[in-house]
């Protein structure tokens, strides 16, 4: 998605340890029009799936996954990090390890919101190792939805998780796939579309 | 805001100790048509005020804020609820005090995304003590930013958090405010508009 490299070209930054700063325009600051054009290529990239919900986890992913639903017309289920006293009744919970936060944490997702054969769009801002979107398959798979998709708005192409999930045979759209950051010159390489 | 009272009337759970669920549309499962709904109403009720940023917390406030924002055209900055490895450089920081999780936590906001002298609607899904929207008034105090007014979708009547803000002088728009609930009886009552 050209706009979207454009603007990680122009406002992203780049630190040692492969970590790539967007808080100016995705997951601190949200630029609101970029997420509606971010909602309209997800759902052009899915537009012949049958998605009944869309699941994401907090926090950064809400945003992105609310504007992308105006375009499904379609609710949003959050999944939770660690357990909050206003979940209450049974949930399914799955560990994930966080590469941003290096720590290990519990996922939770009410099951009222998770149905069997419910037709699911997991959406997310970034992808690297595929921890988080595996901890979602994972519920997923335990409600017996149907995964109808992974869309991610900046996937690491350099570490693996794309590639497992997309070998397991599910679709997974990014819409910039950086295969080489320099901290020291501060560029970005993303994969050709 | 009727459709947002039938809708807690409808979907709502009240629980012992003045708990109020909605997280069948609103926190955890998000219904974005009714959210739309509450956007359009944050609008109407800030129609005659300058704003250039909504600011909201993690995480329930953001698919509010953002999908609200649509209707101000303006970005979004949600404030962090403790450190992270990803936000570098200075940041505001106060503490707050979570009624819902029973903990204070620090509260962070770059100091990059909030200028001195930007106007701010602070927008967040509930208020009870206020204790999240004071430490949101904080920080935007220590950035010099003037504040147009705070839009809450649930406010709890019964706790003092919007009496104190309103005594402040700031405009508080509350689109159901809560005056009792029992837990016993499954009712909630709501104060007139």
């Amino acid at each position: 998605m050209k706009l979207l490299k454009e603007r990680i070209q122009k406002d992203g930054t780049v630190k040692e340890g492969n970590v790539l700063k967007v808080d100016q325009f995705l997951n601190h600051q949200m630029d609101i029009e970029l997420l509606n054009e971010i909602g309209k290529e997800f759902k052009r990239r899915f537009a012949d799936k049958k998605i009944e919900k869309i699941l994401t986890i907090e926090s950064s992913g809400i945003g992105i996954a609310c504007i992308a639903a105006q375009y499904f017309h379609v609710p949003v289920v959050f999944a939770k990090k660690s357990q909050s006293v206003n979940l209450d009744g049974e949930s399914f919970i799955t560990k994930i390890e966080s590469f941003t936060h290096k720590r290990t944490y519990d996922v939770i997702v009410s099951k009222k919101y998770l149905k069997k054969g419910e037709h699911i769009l997991i959406i997310d801002d970034f992808m690297a190792n595929g921890c988080a979107v595996n901890g979602l398959l994972d519920i997923l798979e335990t409600a017996g939805a149907v995964v109808e998709g992974v869309g991610i708005v900046i996937e690491k192409g350099f570490q693996d998780g794309g590639k497992m999930i997309r070998e397991r045979g599910i679709q997974v759209e990014s819409l910039a796939i950086v295969d080489g950051m320099d901290a020291e010159k501060g560029t970005v390489t993303f994969r050709e579309a």
